[in-house]
This record gives C-alpha cells, sequence and structure tokens, in this order.
C-alpha cells in the first residue's frame, strides 16, 4: 500500500490487517510512542472538517510525529488560483505524508499522481472516505468479532455523504453481508454505487426502519447535509425523515448496535446516548487508534 | 481540581498553590522541559483569541506536549450544527486536556459533563476567564508580595468583559481588598456580581479617576468592546472615555501598577509603556507561567 | 544577524554563509535533527500564504522545534484593533522567534522594534521578502554555481509582487549581473527600486522575452497578482501577457532554468514541468533547506 484514496484500491487482507494493527495499538499505546519521530504530516483541508482532521492529528501526534496545514481553503494559495497538483507538490516538498480533504471528484488520484510522499484520502469527490469506512469496520469487528454475516441498516442520507459509498464498498468485500437501504427517495444510494455493489452484497431497499430493525444488526445513521440541498423547503421536507430515538431501539436484538460517522444534529435523539447500542461515541475514539495504524503502515513499510 | 471553568470553583489555597507553583516554573523554566511529553492539548476556540491561545499553546509546548484545535468555529463542524456537548466528548477522544472559548453562558459547565479528561475555560460565557484572573493575580502577587489589603482600581468596561468578574472573585477570595469601579453608567458591573461580591470586598463606585487615583495600589483597565454595541453611536459615546496618560498617572503612589488583559486600542497611551507603572507586557508574559502551572496541576496530580 | 526583515541589511558574505549552511544541511539533514528542540517559531500571518507559511514550519519541525501562530488576521487580536507593536511584544512572550507576514510598508522593521526575539520577515509591505530572495538566489546557486556573471530575465508582474525587488537587490549585491525586465507596462518595476539598483547592475527594459531568451541564463516568472488590479478590465489585459510554454523556451540556452516563486495561475503551461528548465518545484523544496539555515543562524549564533 503506498497512498489510500479509495477504499476500493485495497483488499480484505489488507484491511484485516489494518484492524490488526490497531487493535495492537489500541491495547498498547505506549509501546507505538515515538515511531514517526521526526516525521511530518500535511493536512491539506478544502472544505471544514473536525472530526477527520483533529483524529488524524492526535493519531499523528500520538506516534511521536508532528503536524502542519491548512484547515481551511481561503487561507491558501488555492484562493490565488493554485491547481491541485502544484498544492499537492509543494506539500510533499514539506511533509513526510498527506491527508487530503477536497471536493472535486478524482482530486485524491490527482494527488497522488504528483505525490513524492503517501497521500491519504480525509474524504475526496462524493464517495471516498477510506479512512472512515476503515475505523467503521474496526468498530463493528471489535463488537462483533467479524466483518461478514452482518444484517446493516444504513440510514438517512445515502447519497451526498462520502462515507456511505466508502462503507458499502467494505461490506462488499466480505461475505454474506446484507444490507438495507432506508431513506427518502432523493436521498437513495447513486445508481453507479449500486452497480458496482449488487453482486457482492444482498441489498434491501425501503423506507420503513421500524419494520425491520429486529432482523438487524447494526445501523450506520448520517445526518442529511443541509448543504447539499438546492433551497430550504427540500431539506426541510427531509430532515426529520428518521430520527432515531428509544422507541425505535426498543424492538431491536440485544447486540444489536448504532454507529455515526458524527456530525449529528438531530437524526438521533440524545436519550440514545445513554443507551448501549450507542457505539457512535467509542467509533469515532476508533478514529484514532485506525488512523495510527494508517500512518503506521504508509510510513514504515 | 479536576476541571477548571470557574474562578468560583477554586478555593484561596489552590490559587496560592498555582502560584507558587508558577514562581517555580518562572524561576528554573528548564526543569520543566518534557514534564508532559506524549500529552496532547486541545484548543477549542469557537471565538476570536490570541493571547489566550496562543499563550497556552506556548505554555503545552514548552512542557514538551503538544496542541492540536480550531481558532475560529467556521472552519469546525459547529458549522455543520454540532452541539458543543458531542464537540467536546470528540475532543476528549484526541487529547489529554481541552481550552474551551465559548460565547454561550454555561459551556464551560457542560463542557465538563461531558469530557473525561480536564476541562479548562479559555473565556466562557460573560463572566468567565479564569486562567486569566489567575494570571492576573499571579502579577499582582509578583510586585506586591500579597494578595489582600490591596485598593483596586477597575477601569473601563466592567460589564461585558469576562476577566472584570473573574477578577473581581478572585480578588474577594483574599482579605481586606477595596475595589474602586470607574465606567461610563452604561458599562458598570452587572447586578448579579456586585450582589456576589459586596460582603467580601469594601466597593466604591465613581466615575471621576483622577479624584481616587492617588490612594490605588493598581489599576485593571479594559478595553471597550466595540463588538458588543447595538450601534456606532453607542459606542462612540463612551469609547474615550477613560485614556489612560502620563498626565493620568502623576499623581499615582511610587509602587502603583497599572494591568490591562490586552488587547488594547487606544485606552492606555502609548507614552504609558515606557513608565514604570505600566506591567501589562509583564503580565501577558506571566500568563506562560500560570498556564504551565495550571496544565501541569491539571494532568500530573 | 539579529533579525531578517530586509534583504537589504545582509551582506554578499552573510548570504554565502546561509547558502553553504543550506547546503550542508541539505547534504546530510539527519544531522540537525533536534538542533532546535525545545524553541518556539511564531508563525504570524496577517495575509494569506501557503508555501511561506508552512515551509517555515516544515523547517522548524525538521530542526526539533515547534510551531505556534495563525494563518488568518481575522481570527486574531486584529479584528479588535491591536497594534502591530502589542501582537509583535505578545507574540515574542510566547515564542523564540517570529515569521511576520503583514501588508504595511515598515511592519517588518516595526516589529523587530519591540520583539525581545528575532523577527524574519515572512513578506511584509510592498518589496521586501528576503526568505524568498534567499531561497531564489540558493537555487541558482546550485545550479550554475556561482552568483556573479548571470544574465538573468524577469517576467511578468515587476511591480506588486515583493519577491522581484527583493530578488534584484540581492542580485546587485554580487558583480557583472545583468537583468533584462520584460513585463506589460503597467507592471513595471518601481522607480524607487530602479534607482537603487541602476548603478549596481545592468539592466535592460522590454516587452519581448522570444527576442531575447536565448542571451539568458535563467528567467524568474511572476503571477500577476489579480487582488492587486482595480478592475477586472485592467486585469484581463495584461494577465496573459506572458505564457511561458516549450515554443518560448526552444531557443533557450542548454543549461537555461526557469524559476517562480509560486503559486502560478496560468503564465507557464503544464507541459513546460517535465521539461529539464523548469526548476520551480525544486526551488520551492529549496526553501526548506534555506529556511532551516536561516533558523539555525538566528537562534544559534
Amino acid at each position: 500500500m503506498e497512498h489510500l484514496v479509495s477504499i476500493r484500491d485495497i483488499t480484505k487482507d489488507e484491511i484485516e490487517k489494518l484492524i490488526n494493527q490497531a487493535l495492537r495499538i489500541e491495547k498498547n499505546p505506549s509501546e507505538f510512542v515515538g515511531r514517526l519521530k521526526g516525521k511530518i504530516l500535511a493536512t491539506l483541508f478544502y472544505e471544514p472538517s473536525t472530526r477527520t482532521r483533529l483524529s488524524f492529528e492526535s493519531a499523528m501526534l500520538r506516534l511521536g510525529g508532528n503536524v502542519l496545514g491548512f484547515a481551511d481553503a481561503k487561507i491558501s494559495s488555492v484562493k490565488k488560483g493554485e491547481s491541485i497538483a502544484d498544492t499537492i507538490r509543494m506539500a510533499a516538498s514539506y511533509s513526510d505524508i498527506i491527508v487530503l480533504r477536497h471536493f472535486l471528484e478524482g482530486s485524491g488520484r490527482v494527488a497522488t499522481e504528483f505525490s513524492d510522499v503517501p497521500v491519504i484520502s480525509g474524504g475526496t469527490g462524493i464517495q471516498e472516505h477510506p479512512s472512515q469506512a476503515l475505523l467503521d469496520v474496526y468498530t463493528i469487528y471489535k463488537h462483533f468479532g467479524r466483518l461478514s454475516n452482518l444484517k446493516v441498516g444504513l440510514v438517512g442520507d445515502l447519497r451526498y455523504g462520502r462515507t456511505i459509498p466508502s462503507l458499502l464498498y467494505t461490506l462488499a468485500k466480505f461475505d454474506n453481508n446484507v444490507v438495507y437501504l432506508f431513506s427518502p427517495r432523493e436521498l437513495r444510494v447513486r445508481m453507479s454505487v449500486m452497480n458496482d455493489i449488487q453482486n457482492k452484497l444482498e441489498v434491501h431497499i425501503g423506507e420503513d426502519l421500524d419494520k425491520h430493525i429486529d432482523k438487524l444488526d447494526l445501523i450506520y445513521v448520517t445526518r442529511v447535509q443541509k448543504e447539499r440541498f438546492p433551497d430550504e423547503a427540500s431539506y426541510e421536507r427531509v430532515k426529520d425523515f428518521y430520527v432515531i430515538d428509544k422507541d425505535t431501539v426498543s424492538k431491536a436484538k440485544d447486540d444489536f448496535i448504532i454507529l455515526h460517522p458524527l456530525p449529528r444534529v438531530n437524526e438521533i435523539a440524545y436519550e440514545v446516548d445513554k443507551t448501549p447500542y450507542a457505539k457512535y461515541f467509542e467509533q469515532a475514539k476508533n478514529g484514532v487508534w485506525m488512523r495510527m495504524a494508517l500512518l503506521l503502515t504508509l510510513l514504515e513499510e
């Protein structure tokens, strides 16, 4: 593995290796202190992010490395009209590894062409968010001890968030997984993604989460992203389509869990946070272990 | 001490301990190098700040720790509608201690409820700025050798700045302190704060600083914050109400000092900077020693 | 050397020493790891920059030091009306060395007056960008083995960019250099700069690059900065005045090179990037070695 800009570029084996590495790190973090001493991570964020950026920074610092970059394209050379290629070439001169968040489709791929150092997508284009998918399956693996034979409900905006396609492509690498897609019509999974996964996953499409929740091992809930809608009215129509509360999960299996890439707005009621089903805060925390594993794998191999 | 989100939460004893620790650090900083190696400070600044943020960062770096965070809420998940509770929970996953600046009253308290790691208010709500009050009294202590039996003039905006209530609450913990409050009518200390301190401090209210300056040990001058006024005219009326110049201090005692939390605009004339009364730059510098003491106390005990 | 806020403040000897130090560092970077351990660099950027800021940060981190600061004046105390002098005094309290970028003429000089620690201009006023000029001549020296007897073409906006005057003043310190100035009329070198250099450099003014390119050792191309023009129309007239493509360089000497401070927009066609003439990416990379030399020189001597 030289770069990681799409979860589709890595194999089931490589995912399992990363999970095992993350497990080792989580079990004994002090053993990994200083492993990336002297190395520099460049975080190039052309779109706002807190969780992804800060957890990569935390991962790098915990490994003894350092961080530079920008969190806002407005304060960078982009404003002066610089191309991604030139910005990446610059960042590769100043650092040992790059995390890129960029709205443009293919920006991750372009970055790898112009960089001498490893590039990780921290969310690029409309469907790539590989480090998120990795921490998602890490969380699932820690709970269920497996990544196959799972019944997974995806809930909310399945169209505009990058985490959904990335997770679907990841689940499709493992055996006998079944996914239930719950969303308003206008927020369904894109056709191109559907075509890619349909032979590898058993897919059910529906709107009514309540009717199916008792069959599911987990649900993965996403925020309806206001910034993607052309007008307030379209957003208002769908924003409260799914609100997971205690009532929703009352019929769930005993070892059922709820994941969410966060940030959430109101799609999971606060009352759920204290139930044993709520795994989304642990999931966020897992991001540090998985990103440590990823940085180590790309920089030490 | 587990968190520090209000100066009212700590005792006179704890303040004295922090002052003694800061004195030790200032005397021999090299002894403290590397004491927080491997630790991460998260600076979450929802309002602009330079001095508070950078001096906390400097303190953490000088102790061998590292820093991550954001300096501008616009580039964070807040923009996506995330609650403080969720953002704090995230930051606590990625760091070992948090400094929070937030405009909302009670935000510091909320943060402590959702954080697994110590939280320090770096300015929260309308009256909490405990680390500022600590560096203020540290500066006073270094000059006078005591924090009681002081005659302190507070000058300027006593209503909207957070430093004034925090300092008043701190002075009220010590014995026989007298405060003189000099401000335009619309910028007087809030009633709730007055009620809290009136039994513990001898309070004089006035407008005429010149008449009283010869009695005072120190004045604490504050900027009239333009951003708090509903219109230009209201601001214009009061902005130059007090301008401390050489003439103002000509009747002061010999060991009189002037403090200011900074930044200043024009409320202290530049000609005063070179007088022996000017202690505000040293006060800013003291922020690093006191914040080192604070970080050490919260992380090592 | 105590500060570096203008290339005019340092001698030919000092420049040669910095070049030699940069060469040593580039040859054997691992020897310099940890040399500035415990030191803090403050980057105060009142104007957007990526390359200058990030390469200084990279340089400091590679030497084992740390970094704090701001990349955007809007999130700092400037917004509250603080003077440069006061901000600098603050930064000097929190750090061991300062890099300042500021639009105001003389801001670098003012900074040195109020700072207890070394100040480097990272681009100040309309003509000072000394660390850029140093990395420019470092790149030239590495290629030609000399900084005298050179025929240098300056191309594009010679009026508003800071790099042009800084480079001219630097070339003027060495012997027998000839410069050809290619620009639209409204973007010619300022009269004051012309007066300063005319006795020390042989200067030719022209518009037609093609006619002279075969005589030149190198060209230094600059971006026409849209943000400097009063209206779209004036910008449109000159923005494509020079576009360097393969055809342009077809008549150049064999060891001819092209430099550019970057970012570029369209003034050098992408097809040129792969020619042996293109030195601008290496030039950007050289920024780290030269800035390491600069930080070491100012902090260790």
